[in-house]
C-alpha cells in the first residue's frame, strides 16, 4: 500500500509564529508520522510579491526551517526541500501555463483578494498572478493528493485541479493524481490586537523564537474586551484574543468552558485569564525556543538536512517533469 | 577578444520554407562564421498557441532541425539545441515574471497583434501571455547581445532590455548584457499569393523540401498582376511576387531592374519572369533537398547534433541562472 503524499510549506518571508502553529506546524508533526510528508521552503514563491526584498526572502530560508525542526518536524520523517533549487517545478509551471487562460487566472478568488490586500492595482507582477499554476506545479511534481491548506487558499487547490484534469485529457489518461485540500478544523488564530491576520510585519504575533518577556508583554498587550473594566463586570467571550487563544491552546476544554460563563457573567478579571494563558504558551514556546536556539548553532546540520531533502526531492519532481512531458507528447532527447 | 554571442532559433512548429531562408537561415550562415551562434529549437515557445498540438510541435523538431543542417548550418560552428530540455530558460522566465507588470505584458504591440491575429479573445493562454519574459529568458541566458528578428518582434527585444534592466538595478551591477535586435534589410518575404505572411499552414509557401514539381507548380500560380493579361500591356512590378523573389534571391540585381522597366513598359510575359525564377529557385533549393533527404535517413546523426548541442547550451544557461539567482540574493544551498 503507498503512502498518501502530503504537500506543505511556507513562503519565506520570515520566522513563523504561533499562528503558523496552530494553522499548520502541529497538524504537520502528526501528518509526518502516518503520511510521506513534503515541507516546502517557498523562497521563488515568496518572490512573486518580494522581487525587491530578495535579502529578506533569503534570509528567511534558514529561519522557518530552523521553526520547522524546533517544532519537531523529523527530517528523517519529512523532507523540507528548497522551491528555488528544484527545477522541474519552474519547467511545470511554465508547461501549466499553456492550459489556463488569464481570464481564469484574473477570476480566482484568492488571487483576487491578494491582489486587493497588497494594493498591486494594475501593476501586478506577472509573476503573482501566475502563482497559481506554480503551486499547480509544486503539487503535482510531489504527486500530493492531499495539502493542508488555510480556508482561504482553497480555490488555488481547484485551479490546481483544473489543470491537471486538461493536462490529464491531454495525455489521454491519468499521469496527475487530483488533490484535496484539507483545511484544518481550528481556523486561522487572530492577532494580538484581535485583527484577523496575524503577521510579524504587522507587529501582532508572537514569534516561535520569542523570550519569556515577550510572551509575557505580548499576552500582557492582548485585546480582551474593552467594556470589561472592573473585574466584577460581565465580558464578552467573542473576539476576546485571551479565549480565542485558550480555545487554540489550553488542552483543557472543560475548563476553558467554565472561565467563558464566569467571564460573561462578571467576576473574572483580566488578568487571571491572561496569566493562565502566559503559563501555557510559555510552556509551549520554551522547549521550541531552546531547541531553536540549540539549532542555530549549527547552521551546517539545518544546510544539511535541507540540502538532503531537496536531493530527494528533485529525483521525485524530475520524475514527475519526466512523465508529464513524455505523457503530453514533447520530444524527448 | 570574446567573441559577440548570437541567439535565433524557430519555433517547432513545421518544416521551414523559403521566407525563413531569405528572413534568418541565410543571415545565420554568415553569421555562424562571425558570431557565437546558438539556434533555439523552441518547442516551448511553440506549445504557448499549441498545447492542444503537442504532436505537431515534437514532429516539427527533427524536421526544422534537418532543415537547419541541410542549408548548411554547421553544428561545429552553430550550437543548435533544444529549448525543452534547457530546465534553466524556465527558471529564468518564472524569475523574470517576478519583474514585468501583467499590464506592460498586455501592452507589448507583438503580443497585442498576435493574439488578434490568432483569435484568442479573452481566452488567451497565461503561457501566451507571458512568452516575453520567456524569450528574455532564451535571450539572456545564452548572453546574447545580438538577437536577428522580424521588424514586428523588435518590441520583444525591447521588453527583454527592460526586465535585463531591472535584474541589473536589483543585482547592483551588470549581471546580464543588453541585447539589440538584428532586423534584416531585406524584410518578409510574401507569400506565393501576394498575402504578407508565407505560412506553410496558409499553403502559400514553398518549403526547402519542396521537389522540382513543387517548385514549379508554385511559381506557376504566383500572384503577378491581374491586369497584365497580353505580353504587350504594361504590367505593375510592385505587389508582384515574382518580381518580390526576384529580387529576394537573383544575384544579378541589374538584370532584376531591367527586367522590371520592360515588363512595367509593356512586352515582357509572365512566363518569362517566372521562368527566370523557377532556375532560380530550382538550383537554390536542389541541393538543400538533396542533403535533407541524406540526413533524413540517418536521423541518429541528427539526434546527436541535437543532443550536444543542447548538452553545451545546458553549460551555459545553467551557469547564468546562477550568476543571476546568486546575484538577486537567492539563498545558495
Amino acid at each position: 500500500m503507498t503512502k498518501t503524499i502530503v504537500l506543505t510549506g511556507d513562503r519565506t518571508t520570515g520566522s513563523l509564529h504561533i499562528g503558523h502553529y496552530v494553522g499548520s506546524l502541529r497538524n504537520r508533526l502528526k501528518l509526518q508520522d502516518t503520511h510521506v510528508q513534503y515541507l516546502l521552503l517557498a523562497d521563488t514563491q515568496a518572490l512573486t510579491d518580494n522581487a525587491h526584498n530578495t535579502a529578506k526572502v533569503r534570509d528567511s530560508v534558514l529561519e522557518v526551517a530552523l521553526d520547522y525542526l524546533a517544532v519537531g518536524i523529523d527530517p528523517l520523517k519529512t523532507t523540507i526541500c528548497l522551491q528555488s533549487h528544484l527545477p522541474a517545478l519552474a519547467e511545470l509551471s511554465m508547461l501549466y501555463l499553456n492550459f489556463v487562460t488569464v481570464a481564469r487566472l484574473e477570476r480566482n478568488p484568492t488571487i483576487k483578494t491578494e491582489i486587493e490586500a497588497r494594493g498591486f492595482g494594475r501593476a501586478i507582477p506577472a509573476g503573482f498572478l501566475c502563482y497559481p499554476a506554480a503551486q499547480a506545479a509544486d503539487i503535482t511534481a510531489f504527486q500530493a493528493t492531499v495539502v493542508p491548506v488555510g480556508e482561504d487558499q482553497a480555490p488555488l487547490i481547484e485551479q490546481t485541479n483544473e489543470i491537471v484534469r486538461r493536462i490529464n485529457a491531454e495525455a489521454g489518461y491519468e499521469v496527475l493524481p487530483v488533490a484535496q485540500a484539507l483545511i484544518p478544523a481550528s481556523g486561522r488564530l487572530m492577532g494580538i490586537d484581535g485583527k484577523a491576520k496575524m503577521s510579524k510585519s504587522g507587529g501582532n504575533a508572537i514569534q516561535l523564537s520569542a523570550s519569556p518577556d515577550e510572551i509575557a508583554a505580548a499576552v500582557h498587550a492582548m485585546f480582551t474586551d474593552p467594556n470589561h473594566l472592573k473585574v466584577s463586570d460581565p465580558g464578552r467571550v467573542e473576539g476576546n484574543v485571551v479565549f480565542a487563544y485558550l480555545d487554540a491552546f489550553d488542552d483543557d476544554v472543560i475548563a476553558v468552558e467554565e472561565l467563558k460563563t464566569q467571564y460573561r457573567n462578571g467576576g473574572l478579571g483580566d488578568s487571571k485569564i491572561k496569566a493562565r494563558l502566559d503559563d501555557i504558551l510559555q510552556d509551549l514556546i520554551a522547549p521550541i525556543r531552546s531547541r531553536r536556539a540549540e539549532l542555530a548553532q549549527d547552521p551546517g546540520y539545518v544546510l544539511d538536512v535541507i540540502r538532503t531533502g531537496t536531493a530527494k526531492a528533485r529525483e521525485v519532481t524530475e520524475a514527475t517533469k519526466h512523465e508529464v512531458m513524455r505523457e503530453l507528447g514533447l520530444f524527448r532527447l
